[in-house]
């Protein structure tokens, strides 16, 4: 399988150049002593198990694609070790209700089935949670807005691999299981078969992240890539594919990427494990949402010799292969919106030559209509505007017409947090300062903390600002 | 194709007996002069053309399937006649960018193709819609909440009929045609071609309605359906399948059933014609909604002798496949959320034994993980509990975790209206009275009504009732 053409053919993004690094002194005591890994991630867990964001700013400077080193990463335990000399005989299992299950390696997979190469956006189920742990504590660590991340994956369609080994009447799921040991067992989740085996969901089985090897924290060597879908289902390190009747009943499933009804406390999830089974509050497809990249926390723009206007910019993104349809602006808290521009980089891949190669994989997108990647917004907002505004809020609306909600649904898990990105406006001086709502992890700073060390309710429906004309609450 | 077997198999709900109507003395000097209506059904356009909602209360107490005479319908012109020994004769085109384009007849559809029956919920994109109209008039007519309706639909599935005719390459979109001749032309549409083909999607070419032959204003006798997508794309009286590459340019594709960005004046919309004909302001799947059926608006409660609870109950539905996966109520307007009951009636068809046979086409849903219906919701209320609220609001949150907003996205055409669904309570004397937001066409009545005529704001975040503390503005 060669690689892609004419350079003139190449219209559509090509990852930015990955940098060589070593291995950190923080991880050289933990069991991750074998991983290299970029000294800008921010640590969200300590120092191991490694769940990281990349600073918000480095992210949207890397554009449409990341590379490996700014990549979010998700992991809950140690990092299985995989040698280079090792990739190609890795093995792995299609296994369960099949009528033709199979052992194979990453060789034969390679070998005998189409490769494919696409780009996909990740998102962990977290992205955000900051915002609902200041509100109430949940049980899950901080994430900014920073748990997204768009690479070009390449490997083999699922439903391709599934449908050679034939599954059974009565087969409904496909539980992933991943070679990551952790104290509930071996990570592992499900999805539906019928997803598996739909083209337009896009199910991958991957071994190449941006045309190179997988990083040893993206599942060296072999991993699920699920487009549209919190990237919890994603699973990395793959062991086995176990086709089913029932969804996976793996500690993981059950126990983590769930929206609980609001209402369910930390206290009382304890005692509830029929909540947790019941399937519907099981986070597959992401919901629809949108961060403010630029101006970034604490950015300061002088207002005695700046330009007229300052350029707002971030990203959006939907699930299920939804499309952004619409990114809308307000500076008088929700009165009147303006429309933001909308770019969307993917789309610049489904103009590419049919059977585009890329990476070893043929470019498998100019048919599909899913939107499996984010997008961009920006506006230029006079400063003038700006001066006359106490903050700036975008929402995201869906080409399902569902529009982010002003408030925040918190739940016990603190995920699929989404509702309106509000960067306060602070003029200090001869200068503005912006201020995005939390910082990652435990880096203080944002107008939420300090909102409520001020005594503001931040669920009053005015981002605990004093509501017009309520008394002093302080 | 023979019926049903065993009655013991038959665990699903079967559509509720249709009445026998008359020709109403109101259609008789209209085109409709044909038509044999149910007198329960509420105008929406004055006499003609026939554009009509059931009474809440009643499409209720229907159940989950609704019958010919109770099911809303959205008719732009005249009802086109077709008589019953016509109806085999019925000729239709299957053409554009095919290998193999076929003109057929009904009878061809029916004998030579195999024929499929599933319940699916229809929706009007309006549903709602007089709320919009209260705050400000937009461009349509006054739609209650009673614009959904479900019934048993019978035909064929759209992409096997594409299957046969062979799309070329380059072919992406599928535009319908029907015979009902408009004052812009004849009424037309289009989806994606990739949607017709997908199974999971479920578009259907169908020639019964629960069973019978299908009623005139219901496409008499052929039409298309379309599960979890908005009314307007299943064309009635279906004369044209036309695949093509670019999306219909027909009048009514461009300019209904759109959502334009909420500043978007009805003054400013006359000259957008590049906004009108962005399609990602085309509305294709539901967005997610509900509404409380009982108590019905003006219903009146005994304090002094009644049960010690009240069942509030409604309906609640998702678009594209979507399940709504929760229903939350809340009686402190929006501080706290209590989840209600929901049943899934759809869901005992799943169960029914493979192959079964229901009115002459095969129940094709025990393998579909998609949900293309109506969910119901209920929610035991103490009566202590209503005596200390104001109101008492529901919101639907579907399985892509997003959640039906508390305020109004209001834009031109008024459609794919979801806030919060909002009964207000009122003591008098020895009774509770419930105030729905409003009534449907020129009913007076409805606390939004109420509330504008007092001179409250509808849009002030707080249902134009005074925010906490706030200035009199009256």
């Amino acid at each position: 399988v060669g690689e892609p053409g004419t350079e003139g053919s190449r219209l559509y993004p090509l990852p930015p150049t990955s940098r060589r690094n070593k291995v950190l002194t923080q991880d050289l005591k933990t069991p991750d002593s074998h991983v290299e890994r970029d000294p800008r991630l921010i640590r969200l867990t300590g120092i191991h198990p490694f769940n990281v964001e990349p600073p918000l700013s480095d992210l949207y400077d890397e554009g449409f694609l990341t590379t490996k080193d700014l990549h979010y990463v998700r992991n809950h335990g140690p990092v299985p070790r995989v040698k280079d000399f090792e990739i190609l005989g890795w093995e792995f299992t299609v296994e369960g209700m099949l009528e033709k299950p199979v052992k194979m390696t990453l060789r034969n997979l390679i070998e005998d089935y189409e490769q494919l190469t696409y780009p996909i956006t990740l998102v962990c189920a977290g992205n955000r949670r900051k915002e609902q742990n200041v509100v109430r504590k949940s049980k899950g660590f901080s994430w900014g807005a920073a748990g997204v991340s768009t690479a070009l994956w390449t490997g083999v369609s699922l439903g391709d691999l599934l449908a050679r080994a034939v599954p059974k009447r009565g087969a409904r799921y496909v539980c992933f299981e991943g070679a990551d040991k952790l104290p509930n067992g071996y990570y592992g989740t499900s999805v539906k078969l019928n997803w598996a085996m739909d083209p337009n969901r896009g199910i991958m089985v991957a071994h190449k992240m941006n045309g190179e090897v997988l990083h040893p924290d993206h599942g060296k060597p072999l991993r699920i890539v699920i487009p549209g879908q919190i990237g919890g289902r994603s699973v990395k390190w793959l062991k086995r594919i176990i086709v089913t009747s029932a969804p996976s009943d793996n500690w993981y499933h059950i126990y983590d990427n769930r929206v609980l009804p609001t209402m369910i406390s930390p206290e009382a999830s304890a005692n509830l494990p029929d909540t947790w089974k019941d399937e519907r509050y099981a986070i597959y497809d992401l919901n629809t949402n949108s961060a403010t990249c630029y101006p970034a926390h604490d950015e300061k723009l002088s207002l005695s010799n700046g330009p007229e206007t300052y350029k707002f910019r971030g990203y959006a993104y939907a699930g299920g292969g939804k499309r952004v349809s619409r990114l809308e602006v307000t500076l008088d808290q929700g009165k009147t919106w303006t429309l933001a521009n909308i770019t969307y980089p993917e789309d610049q891949y489904r103009l590419a030559p049919e059977n585009e190669v890329l990476f070893g994989g043929r470019l498998d997108i100019t048919w599909r209509e899913a939107c499996f990647c984010w997008c961009f917004w920006d506006m230029d907002i006079p400063i003038s505007q700006l001066r006359g505004a106490k903050d700036v809020m975008i929402r995201a609306m869906d080409d399902s017409m569902m529009v982010q909600p002003k408030e925040m649904y918190w739940s016990v898990l603190g995920m699929m947090n989404n509702p309106w990105y509000r960067v306060v406006i602070h003029e200090e001086g001869s200068t503005l300062r912006f201020e995005h709502p939390t910082q990652p992890a435990l880096i203080p700073g944002g107008w939420m903390e300090r909102v409520k060390a001020q005594g503001g309710n931040l669920m009053n429906g005015f981002w605990g600002e004093k509501v017009p004309g309520e008394e002093e609450t302080v």
